[in-house]
């Protein structure tokens, strides 16, 4: 199944556009949360940074975790912001897409058009760049380049797999950027702990956002409560 | 040791400004180029892509690869181009200084200040920032953006730990960051199987140019015999 249709099943399934960041690289933690939410979410993005400075049983606990978001039917979205030249894409897309056996990844575009086209060849795979981003520095070098990105984006995407990754943090370039980016869909992060933007998140997301939320849930005390809260806040804000 | 201060070392002690990309991850090829190389180089540079396409096996021979490595007192920059938030920035700068115990790692400057600062933070630990890249699709967005870069990491450079990677394919405008960055080391990609300028890159790559091959030496019947052909040939440019 194409990366969107399986988004869009979930989403439906779950009546949910919430994205849970699972940013820790336990894996019994990461079973529990996965357990209390699996019915409320659209997908699942683990970062992989959080599993990679953990060594080999990080890189083990990410592996078993992807394995095990699978058995559940929810896509996976791996966040590694992969960028690289052509052949070197060609390593990393098969690291995401055959190793770690994601559904979607997110990619960092400073490397131009041939770092992104070896990971959008997997038709099934959705691929997220980075457009705008939900931290500090994100206008240091960003601001020159976002909507050529987002223009880029909308040209590149000829197999229907792309998307861009749009912080909540900045709901004026949300707006600015959903514009020009006709149907593809937006992975916006920087709500919960970041404190982005809920209603234009939702309200300029597109046809498909992706609403992403890390630790705000999954450090607490009852994921799954804090998840159907955030589901349901997000649905009060696409009903409004 | 200071990451500067191994390469200079590193650099005088072998008569050379050439580093060997070890792209690729059979650990007992990798053994065979390191003993042949390891008097002709002034450092390694593996890239982690080749590593995590072949899952935990292959990121077990990035690890014994380092070690191997390090045994031989050649500094290792690891090729990784990481960048994100601030905290998984951390998380990142955790896995490729404490995991995998490089001495430098190269990094992507699209996310901004704040997404370098937790690499650059380890004050004896080299951190290399993505400036003009040697692949066709380069200018796609860093066009607009390769100065301020250039600048800005010369601005950030506080622990005199920073350096720019700045592809040998675009001599007109290695140049012209060369007079932006001051002091800073490049790394260079480019010379090789991507036919770079060899010569712009020995003369404008400042105090410290590392000039990078990959494919031509590590694929080469013997890698010491080509090793020692392309030092030999960055001295030649070197003294005329």
């Amino acid at each position: 199944m194409k990366f969107l249709d399986l988004l869009d099943k979930t989403a439906r399934r779950n009546n949910s556009l919430l994205c849970v960041g699972l940013d820790q690289s336990n894996f019994e933690l990461n079973r529990k949360i996965i357990d209390a939410t699996r019915d409320l979410v659209c997908a699942y993005k683990p970062n992989i940074a959080f599993y990679e400075k953990d060594g080999l049983p990080g890189i083990e606990s990410l592996l078993k975790t992807i394995e095990l978001i699978r058995e559940t039917g929810v896509p996976v979205i791996l966040d590694a912001k992969r960028g690289d030249i052509g052949h070197t894409a060609e390593a990393y897309a098969e690291s995401v897409f055959q190793v770690y056996k994601a559904d979607a990844v997110t990619v960092n575009p400073y490397l131009g058009g041939d770092s992104i086209e070896p990971f959008a060849k997997y038709e099934d795979k959705g691929v997220f760049i980075l457009c705008l981003t939900s931290n500090p520095g994100a206008m240091d070098f960003q601001a020159g380049i976002y909507k050529t990105v987002a223009q880029k984006a909308r040209e590149w995407n000829k197999n229907q797999n792309l998307g861009l990754v749009v912080g909540a943090t900045k709901p004026e370039q949300l707006k600015e950027i959903a514009d020009i980016a006709g149907d593809l869909p937006f992975l916006i992060p920087g709500v919960g702990a970041q404190g982005g933007d809920l209603a234009a998140a939702v309200k300029y997301g597109g046809k498909h956002p992706i609403i992403n939320a890390s630790r705000s849930i999954i450090f607490a005390k009852d994921p799954g409560t804090e998840a159907r809260k955030l589901r349901d806040m997000i649905n009060e804000h696409r009903n409004s």
